[in-house]
């Protein structure tokens, strides 16, 4: 495993930790804390089966660095939003699940990283704003995209016109986060439901994760279509005749 | 109306009753009730203007019946969950309104069949739950494209990657019912929505349920066309002058 | 700026008020009404960033003036629809942020017409129907598409189905009005709401009315793409340096 | 099998044959003889490869029977299409390739019979035409859907504008046709063609007939994630290895 | 009819007759000349069934007039798009067929002008040239979805990557153009078409322009559903009884 | 630059040249083949503008070397696939035009990497055929994706089904080459147009390359709109007044 300046990357028993790690910076992040994100995942060892992510100090993660900010073309923006594109694609395509662990700020580019992992938890400190607005840009790390789709196009539009807060309990309400525990427990309760998670069969894992979010962009008798083939895909392992077998007999006893 | 061994199918006023009826079983779903399921929508009678579709006993339905589980070739596997959306689709695409009641386990594919239902009636009993994860297995009748739409599929993937249980209330917030009534009422309030429903023009209920459902598959502009022939379609029908002639003189009155 | 019957539009300070005023008929929308919406969108003073949009007298919009209803054929229908997708397209898309303050009846056409705003405030007193379904119509102007996008296409045909009411609280609920104030007070928070975003950049408010709308729309991937785009269109004004650069100095001191 | 009055279906060897067999009426379309196609094709028997399909007498088909066109309701003209898709849906969608033998005219609703077969073999006496737009009316069987996508949106608006002929030269060049052949050859030419496609994989074939249609209504990248599903389904079969090694036999002898 | 300064309207006997007239700058686009083509679309006389588009003098329109190029920031110069997209999709969704007739020069915006058209007559001195890449910039005037559509974007990227000549011929191959005449002869044969055109009914010309359009932007099962509405509005007329009657008449006789 | 065992990766003056480099076996693709071209597009040099793809000698591409076939699970024959689409896709969409040089055989997974390329020069001797229906398998890089959208779906389907061989002639009718040049003779034709791309812009390159694929799989309406961006992004750069201005000077001596 690399070393890496911005983050830590753990592996305990099959359970994958990935910890922003910058946070004198509120965990902000830059070009490096990205690119050291896309190794880890690249390079993921063979026994992970499902990661925490979590942010270390305060808060969660306060955005995009806006004091590394420079003057860039056109052209030279997009080619930087591909990237972050590129980087946070790996979190919700590899296959592998990953539950987040929030508290405190989690704004813009910050909760572009968050939305990209399958399972949010937060604790009641968390908040969320998208504050794009106000610095006179848009979103550039697939937030258009994957908090549109969580929270719908309507209110993600009145979010981000209004740049306002959203707290831990709103955040529930509408999608952002599917738990809220008390105060410093994010972290403990993201582990028990990874844990969880580890339990499943990796092909269904596999299916879970890349086979709801292919469906959801496709029109519906598509979407059952392809529903069919991962149901043959994964339906034809050793291990589900086992797994079936083992649940009708505990509830045969 | 043929006899049926694994539902009940009655007509009564125009209003058509499917009850499940493998209480035994908890209402499991086999090849046999799928099929029956599907005789009966094949066959509705003319005069059948909305469904109530319930199960007997303690439960629902526990879903797909795995004690009648064999380890299939993929393909076979595909053919299978293929037979399950054909039957499905005859449900939510008839043309005719269902209104689901629900009560204790909505399970697997149990909420894949109760979701084909236009409005989901549920007393607080009712609880619900994907544990394809568990299995080894993957959803194969229409969860992922139809639960997916009402929840969102940023819930569905938390749902499915925890096997947790849903209950009634929050089933109500993220949209899996509609109605939440006390332990033992659903039945009774799903007819009565019913009987509402069918003092609505045919033509409005037919609109409405096989409209909707085609423009969601549509990017924004080619719903807005389609809702207009729609439009075409129902308002030139004799009935609406006199439904709207009606109206204005409730209101003036 | 025109002279108009049955709406009032002022600007003051940049921020535009449309107020529909036809209080005796509860704002009923009849053509004239709506090529009067269209006629103020299409001459927008070039100093308007942001729009008011409100109804005058006890209801916000009771919908269609169904007085005004009278037997067409097919195509006519179509036509007629038509034209109200391309008048409430120019407040979805003029590319300025509109906030709409509702109360009371938002019933129907005026629902369609509220659904437009990115913005959408209400006040305690403020509740929606959907009736179609009794008059033996569909709906037109359209809510198949922006109001099911909203509420979920199957809230939406079990709201259709049923034609009930639903109140303030369950309109904040399922996202038809984001905020819900004292009865009185809609008007007061969207200026307020209004005014903050007029600080916004122009281009960053472009951008989220237009492009979240058009995202809506696209796969995933095309979608991403798109934001990269759209990243790349707003950070090149001169405005963004200087934005950031006080928004830093503000953290900083 | 039943005995049919405007059709023959008979099967040889694994190869089906369905023939229109009404050439007093030029193989005219009526409800009867679309029933008579889908009961054909829901009790395929289980033997059968790939499907041969033609018209006898001096034409292909010239589309719906006029002659029995009645004043319908617009609801009822609807459900009238509806149906011809669902029967079309049959031929397109069994899974089982199916080889089209076409001469003579191939006009309106025969074109869009004809459309539905995977591989379309005609003689050089075979011409087509969408007439609809000198009866007033539109197409109806699928052709805005299944002829536009073979010979382009633009092509399909101009031939349906101008209701002109197109031969079967032309016809070859758009892609109406795959083959041309000398006149009198078409249904032996297909038989030729039906033969070598039975010799495939049967999974295969499944795959190719499903999946590319499928494919086709998906954006890029989910296409590609379907494709990567049917790669995993069609290569576990047993078959495929005995067919690789027989053919690496073959290259190297 | 107003009077234009780069362009004529005429209109004779139903049939409309839209001219470029800036013969001594072939025909190049300018804004004004944009926005007389909106005016002449918007205020179309009500008894215009047809319309047909050509150019004066010696090309039909050698596209954006590069002499009244200037800097633009990028937010400026994406409004511009917008406005020829608005302005030459009033010639693409009238709903009136629109008939081109072309020589000589058919490059940049001259090409996205003529694509609009539903029915393209060249003669054998067209030629086409998309010539953006040499100048640095993209397209703008909806080439990369009308263009793209009609040639594949496969060739419509080789097209644009070498920026080479396409002549008649091979236009006429790929789908430029419907027919290729001899020189000079394009505006006569393209009023020959529209007179046919003229013919139809009114209705279908509207279904056939409009909704082989949008069909073509769904899924293929949307697609259908919406040709079937297409057909429940068509159908419906008194004209078609008529229509259909005289065409079984002219048969027997 | 790498060393590479199946490929040879050069670059000359801006025009990179990648030849597939297994004649003994004809080009087949094997895994450390596809890994190389994978390095090899992740580390382009800065310089390279533009790139030469071909294949050293008697053949283009065999395909899939099923030398090296073995039986796998469904779920690994499905991630293999997956690795062909991640690798295939650096070559379409790394924003550079890519020039193919093909002759002899292009065969199942010689076409689906040929079909990536921007520009496809062909010699007289080059045919292909998707062969994979004879071995039971589907294909498995992009095919069903990237040849459809070329040819269309139901010339696949029919190509597929016969695994039928097509010649350079229908090969460049159909789409599938965009220029058939004397035997022996495509590298240097492939050579000529790449030197041609290389002096376009290189914003508008990367545009054409990926713009018009991301637009192909947008509904119309969301195409257009991501077009107006391409041109915001495009024209703001230095180069285009330069490049404008050079040619209207061009243009007036």
């Amino acid at each position: 495993m690399s070393e890496y300046k911005f983050i830590n990357f753990t592996v305990d028993n099959g359970v994958g930790h990935l910890e922003l790690n910058r946070p004198e910076k509120k965990n902000a992040i830059n070009d490096s804390l990205c690119l050291e994100i896309e190794d880890a995942f690249i390079n993921l060892p063979d026994d992970v089966s499902v990661i925490v992510f979590s942010g270390s100090g305060p808060e969660f993660c306060s955005g995009l660095d806006l004091s590394e900010h420079k003057a860039r073309e056109p052209f030279e923006v997009v080619k930087h939003s591909n990237m972050w594109h590129r980087v946070f694609g790996h979190i919700t395509n590899s296959g592998i699940p990953v539950v987040a662990a929030m508290h405190g700020a989690v704004i813009g580019g910050g909760l572009e990283l968050a939305i990209t992992a399958h399972v949010r938890v937060t604790d009641e400190t968390t908040f969320y704003r998208l504050p794009e607005g106000k610095h006179g840009i848009f979103v550039g790390g697939g937030a258009s995209v994957n908090v549109a789709k969580v929270i719908g196009t309507s209110r993600m539009t009145e979010m981000m016109l209004t740049g306002r807060n959203v707290d831990a309990e709103e955040g529930y309400r509408i999608g952002l986060g599917h738990y809220v525990v008390e105060k410093g427990q994010a972290l403990q309760k993201a582990f028990e439901i990874a844990q969880g998670i580890a339990k499943n069969s990796k092909y269904s894992n596999w299916a879970m994760t890349t086979g709801l979010r292919n469906i959801e962009s496709m029109a519906a008798d598509q979407g059952l279509y392809t529903e069919s083939l991962l149901c043959g895909i994964t339906q034809t392992s050793e291990e589900v005749k086992a797994r079936i077998d083992a649940f009708l007999n505990r509830k045969k006893s």
